[in-house]
C-alpha cells in the first residue's frame, strides 16, 4: 500500500534525514537493536532516522519478536505512528547518535534458511562443476534451499575467523585439516518472518505477504576449498556455518512497497506450479533493490567497489520462498530468517561471490590500487551495501553489512 | 566415571524403579520437562524414577539449557544428589505418576544438526541411487553433516501430518506438487549439546565429552518422493522439514558410562584424522545402545518390531560429532541438538528405515498380522525403542519416541 508515508517531500525535524544521501530518510524507518556504546544497559529495541536512532522502550516495543508476531495491520499503524512522530513539525524528542550507538542481532532468530534464487549464481558455479550441464533440472521447478546455522549468525562489524577444515587437494589420496584458502563473501539479502504458521498449516502464495517483515543485508562468508569435498550428498555444512554477517537494519516490506516490480518468467522456462503463482503474484511480487559489494584491504585507505546487482535478479520471489517453505507444512516462526541466496546479476561483472568474479580463483580480480585477489586474505574488509530508489521517491538505504577476516587460530 | 550410581544392588524407594524391566531405574536418572496432564500449570524439569516424575522445581533448577551450560563435574554433582535422594532408606518426598503427566520438549533447542554416521545406511542408500558407488568418497574421512529444522521438532505422541511436496515421477516432463505417498521414519539417538563453545574457538577431541549432555530418541521423518526431485545441490529441505520426533527423556552421558566400548576402524579403512583421533577416544568413545523400531497398524492391537539395531554400528562417534562440528569454528550451544543420522545394523532386517527394509518401496515387508507396508500410511503409528544393558548393571531405558501419521490436509 503506497500511502503518504512514502510522500518524498515528507521531511522530518531530523535535519540528517533530509539528506538525500542518508540510508534512513523519513519514509524508510527501519528497525534495529541498540544501546549506548560501551554501556552494560539492556539491548533495545530502535528505528533509524537520518543519523540517529529513536528507542522504542518508551512505545512498549522491548521485543523485536513480538512485534514481528503481530498482524500485518498492526505493522502498518505503528509505521504512522513512527511517521508521524518523525515529521517535520512534531515535538522534538531525545535520540541517540548512530555514531554512539553500537548493534545487536535485532531478534531471536530460531531458524536461519538460505534459498538460492539467483539463477545466474546458480549457472556460473554450476558452469565451474558441470560445464555441459550448469543448471540442474529442478532449479527452475523448485525453489532451492537448505537449513543454515542460526547461532553463528553476527551483526555487521564482527570479525570473522578464518576456519580450519578438511580439504582435498585433487592429487591426493587423502584430505588435509588446513586453515581455509579460499575464503569468499555472498551478496545476499535475508528477509525476516512476520507471524508464520503453525506446523502442519501452509498458506497460500497470497497470504506470504503477511508473513514478511522486512529485509536485511546478508553475507553468507563460504570458505571455497572445504565446501567441494564436505558437501555430497547433504549440501554444505562447515563451509558455511562459521559465519553469516547481517546488518544492523530490518527495512521493512512496508517501507518498501513503492520498490515493487511485476515478477515474470521468460516465456520459454517452466511456469511456477500452480501454488507458486497467483495473478496478484505475477502483478508485484519482485523488488527493485539495489545490491554491492565493497572491499578494503589493509593497503587501502577507503573501500573499493567490486561488483553491483539487483533482486530483481532473483528467479523466485520472496513469496515463493516463504510460501514453498511452508507448502510441506513446516512451521515458520517470528524472527526466523530466510536469505536469498547470492544474487548475481547476469554479466560477469555483476556477480555476488569471489567464486564467480575470479572464474573459479583462475582469475585474479584487479583491485583500485592495484592489488590482486582470487579470496579474501587476512585483514580484508568485505561490506554489502544496498538501496532501493526510483524516480517520485526517497532513496533508502539498508545500511552496512561489513565483516573483516582474521588469522586462524 | 563408573562409581556406586552404577551399583545395579542399588534400590530405589520408589517400587517400579526396582522392577528389572523398568527403563527407569535409580541408575538412570534422566530428564524431562513435564506438567499435570490437561493443567495450565508452568512446564517443569523433572527426573523419572520407576513410573514416577521428581519434580525439581524444588531444587532450583527451572531451565534445563542452563543445566546444560554448566560444567561437567557439576551434572555429575547433581547426578550423585538425585541417587541419594531416590535411594531406598531416603525420606519418601510427593512425585508425581507419569501417567498422569505430559511433556514438552525438554529444553529450548536453538540450532538441530543431523549427521549421517550411520555407514551400513549411508552404503545401503547409496546403492539405490549409485549401485557401482554406494559409498561416496568424502564419507570414511568427513562426518557428514547437515542442518535441520529446529521449529518442527516435536515431542513423542504428537501427531505428523502428511506433507505435500513436489514430486517428479520418472517419466513425466515436470513435477506434480501432491501429498507424499512415501513417508518414511528414521532410527536415530540425538545428542544435546553441554556447554558448547564459543564462535570462533574449537575445541579438542579430548575435550568433546565435556560437551555432551545426554542422548534422546529421534526419529527424522522423511519423505521419499519428495527427497530426491528437491537435494541437488543444497541438501534435504522440504522431505525432512514437515516434523521431527524426539523422546521427552534425556539420558545423561553419565548414566551411559559403563556402556562404553572401544572405538576402532577396520584397519583396511581410512582412519581418523588427527583432530578426529586420540588415545583416548579410541578405548572408549563408543556406546552399546541397542535401538529398535516399532509399527502399530490400525488393525493391530499391539505394535510389533520391525527392526533392530545398535548404536555401536555408527561409523563417527559422538565425540567426533561434537568435535568435527565446532572444528571450523562453529559455536555449539546448550540445548543444541546432533542426530547421529539412521543407525542401521550390518544386516539387512537390521535398517533403520522401511527405504532400506523394503529395497527402496520394490518389496514391501509383510506385517505379523498379515499386512503389507512399503511406506506408512495414514493411521500408522511409528515407534522408536532405545535401551542399554550388560551384565554387571541395570538395564536403562529411553522411553517412547512415538508418532502416528494423519492425512493431508
Amino acid at each position: 500500500m503506497i500511502d503518504h508515508t512514502h510522500d518524498p517531500a515528507a521531511l522530518s525535524w531530523v535535519a540528517a534525514a533530509n539528506d538525500p544521501a542518508t540510508d534512513f530518510p523519513l519514509q524508510n524507518l527501519p528497525f534495529c537493536r541498540f544501546r549506548e556504546r560501551g554501556s552494560l544497559a539492556p539491548w533495545r529495541i530502535g528505528v533509524g532516522i537520518g543519523d540517529r536512532i529513536l528507542d522504542l522502550a518508551g512505545w512498549g516495543i522491548d521485543d523485536l519478536n513480538a512485534l514481528m508476531g503481530r498482524p500485518r495491520a498492526e505493522r502498518v499503524a505503528l509505521r504512522h505512528r513512527l511517521f508521524d512522530a518523525l515529521k517535520a513539525g512534531a515535538p522534538e524528542i531525545p535520540l541517540l547518535l548512530q555514531a554512539q550507538a553500537e548493534f545487536a542481532l535485532p531478534c531471536r532468530i530460531g531458524d536461519y534458511t538460505d534459498f538460492y534464487t539467483g539463477i545466474h549464481h546458480a549457472r556460473a558455479v554450476g558452469r565451474l562443476f558441470r560445464p555441459d550441464n550448469p543448471l540442474l533440472p529442478n532449479y527452475q521447478w523448485v525453489p532451492i534451499g537448505y537449513h543454515g546455522r542460526s547461532s553463528s549468525i553476527v551483526v555487521s562489524g564482527t570479525p570473522i575467523r578464518r576456519p580450519r577444515g578438511q580439504v582435498k587437494p585433487p592429487d591426493a589420496d587423502g584430505p588435509v585439516f588446513q586453515p581455509s584458502a579460499r575464503i569468499d563473501c555472498e551478496l545476499e539479502l535475508g528477509l525476516f518472518v512476520g507471524p508464520g504458521n503453525a506446523l502442519g498449516q501452509p498458506f497460500s502464495i497470497d497470504e506470504a505477504d503477511d508473513h514478511a517483515f522486512g529485509l536485511t543485508l546478508l553475507n553468507d562468508w563460504s570458505a571455497r576449498d572445504i565446501q567441494p569435498w564436505e558437501y555430497q550428498p547433504l549440501g554444505p555444512f562447515l563451509a558455511k556455518n562459521f559465519g553469516t554477517t547481517i546488518s544492523p537494519w530490518i527495512v521493512t516490506m512496508e517501507a518498501l512497497e513503492p520498490f515493487r516490480l511485476p515478477f515474470t518468467r521468460p516465456p520459454e522456462d517452466p511456469q511456477p506450479l500452480p501454488y507458486l503463482d497467483s495473478p496478484t503474484h505475477r502483478a508485484g511480487a519482485a523488488y527493485d533493490i539495489a545490491l554491492e559489494v565493497w572491499l578494503q584491504t589493509t593497503a587501502m585507505a577507503a573501500p573499493t567497489r567490486l561488483s553491483r546487482s539487483n533482486l530483481r535478479h532473483a528467479y523466485w520471489s520472496l513469496a515463493q520462498m516463504l510460501t514453498h517453505h511452508a507448502s510441506n507444512g513446516c512451521n515458520l516462526q517470528p524472527g526466523d530468517l530466510l536469505g536469498t541466496g547470492t544474487i548475481s546479476g547476469p554479466a560477469p561483472e555483476e556477480a555476488g561471490s569471489l567464486l564467480e568474479l575470479t572464474a573459479g580463483g583462475r582469475q585474479p580480480v584487479t583491485l583500485a590500487n592495484g592489488e590482486q585477489r582470487t579470496f579474501l586474505r587476512d585483514g580484508d574488509q568485505l561490506g554489502l551495501r544496498a538501496f532501493a530508489e526510483k524516480p517520485g521517491f526517497r532513496r533508502l538505504g539498508f545500511g552496512p553489512c561489513d565483516g573483516v577476516i582474521t588469522a586462524a587460530v
